[in-house]
């Protein structure tokens, strides 16, 4: 569909046209994507990819490795904040682990995955999200636990996106000022080794990436193939979608971002992009927590236009100026 | 409840300290109105105030009078932004014939209200969220509809936040630039005509203010007294807002702030408030729809504070820095 239509559709509704201003923005491309004037985002599914770093032995997080395969466990009790965020805006919940152990490399000092350990992760991204439509979904929201992670999506943008590692970098967790000098170090490192894996986005991936991360490479291609609106989570599910859209340019209209995280960069990243987050509250917890916040907004942008009358059908007086 | 406590409660939940940014403040907020640790907003409810202004015969709005009273119609039978947002996020919804005819005076010329027509407004503010709480509301949302109404709230802002006419006043539903220039002579003449009102909140209300208003300020000094969270929608809501706190600072503890709306001077008046909207999406419909919009985001903070698992419960190891 024309997003001209689509527009047309929400000026003639009983409201002064863009009065909805970005809502109206999200109905619009809603509408192209699944190519009808009445989307619709019923059964929402929320999957948390999950896995260990080998660059976390450079002591660039504030928790131990131990607290992914915790966290994961966690997850299936329901007690983590992704579970209570699900839960309160009906979305299913999944939690896949795609590398927890033994993790990926330290790629400080070698490739992080080899070229078939990472096709293996993404293919694991495509096929959760397959599975996922093939039961009914018809949103997918992607998020991610991985200590050490926001090193790596540090390292895939500043690579891929030609950023300085110093602007890119952030405390993750809450790391203290020494330890951010570290990481910003060991981001500098992975560009130098690494350099000539930066000519191919699957060889980067392979590179600097990690397993939860490709995982979600993978989930957003294949949404993408179903054309099923996808929210990505903050900014390790955006260095994902960043290698996605290098892989298949193509990918970008089926994605949403969620918020703008308190993450040192992501703002940046989410400029260079031309996107906008739906909102910004600050988040940098990851899991998936701003995608599922952020879900409700996308439903109500699709139901306005799927639900408003129009001033034709309402007998509703035209602007006098 | 001291907010150090509700603080406390969230830094023993299985996250980072702070990582859930805004969604913890207002947790904390909602611990502390609702004096428990297990907040709670099961039975949001929503209330569309409309009434007319005499002051939109001096060609403030890009729409006439009679478009009040159609969408009032028009809320009735289901079809506009605020049905289908409140119906997409379960909450209920009612709309208030606060004064659709014959409405308020033109307050160019004299008073909008009397004292004893605001005083009446007032106490159907109130009266509505009384009744509305009585039946089981926990949570309520004002917006409003009224066609000139942006003028009579940038009146009121400029006036009692003493703030540049100018700056203050926007384009409402869409109004050209000559339109524009011509409702803020309008509001500097409210300004002029009024002065002797400015010393006290309820003359200055009845002077330029409008019974959607008066209803708005009363709905949220009733919410107070309940000690029920409310959220505030958007530019004219806040001017509702703005006259509530000035008769009871205290009422400012149950308010939360929905959106920036892109009505010019929202932006402002929000950070001489020193509040802290809960997203921008651009909004300038009005309505209650933003506040629609941003109920869920206050039900999920409340979630996270009554359901998270501790770090305790779950066995998660603490941070190793």
């Amino acid at each position: 569909m024309n997003p001209d239509k689509a527009r047309a559709a929400l000026d003639a509704k009983t409201k002064p046209p863009g009065s909805l201003g970005f809502l109206e923005d999200l109905a619009v491309q809603l509408a192209v994507l699944q190519d009808r004037l009445e989307p619709r985002l019923d059964h929402p599914h929320l999957i948390t990819f999950a896995a260990n770093h080998g660059v976390a032995e450079e002591g660039v997080s504030a928790y131990p490795r131990t607290v992914t395969a915790q966290m994961v466990a966690n997850f299936h009790k329901g007690g983590a904040a992704i579970n209570v965020l699900a839960r309160q805006a009906g979305i299913t919940h999944e939690v896949i682990d795609a590398g927890v152990e033994p993790g990926t490399r330290n790629f400080t000092r070698e490739p992080a995955m080899s070229p078939t350990e990472c096709a293996t992760a993404l293919q694991l991204g495509r096929e959760t999200v397959e599975r996922a439509i093939g039961r009914g979904a018809d949103a997918i929201g992607i998020g991610e636990m991985g200590i050490g992670n926001t090193t790596s999506a540090a390292a895939l943008l500043a690579g891929w996106l030609n950023l300085d590692p110093v602007s890119i970098t952030g405390t993750g967790t809450g790391i203290a000022e020494a330890a951010l000098e570290r990481k910003r170090e060991v981001v500098a490192t992975a560009l130098r080794r690494h350099a000539e894996a930066r000519r191919d986005p699957a060889l980067w991936l392979a590179a600097v990436g990690g397993f939860e991360i490709a995982a979600m490479t993978g989930a957003i291609l294949e949404a993408s193939r179903h054309r099923t609106p996808l929210v990505v989570d903050g900014y390790v599910a955006t260095a994902a979608a960043v290698m996605a859209f290098a892989m298949a340019p193509e990918s970008r209209e089926s994605c949403f971002f969620a918020h703008q995280s308190a993450e040192n960069g992501h703002r940046l990243v989410l400029e260079r992009l031309g996107v906008r987050p739906i909102f910004n509250l600050d988040l940098r917890l990851g899991e998936g927590t701003g995608a599922a916040l952020a879900m409700p907004v996308l439903q109500s942008a699709a139901a306005i236009l799927r639900e408003m009358a129009t001033f034709a059908s309402a007998e509703i007086s035209p602007r006098t100026t």
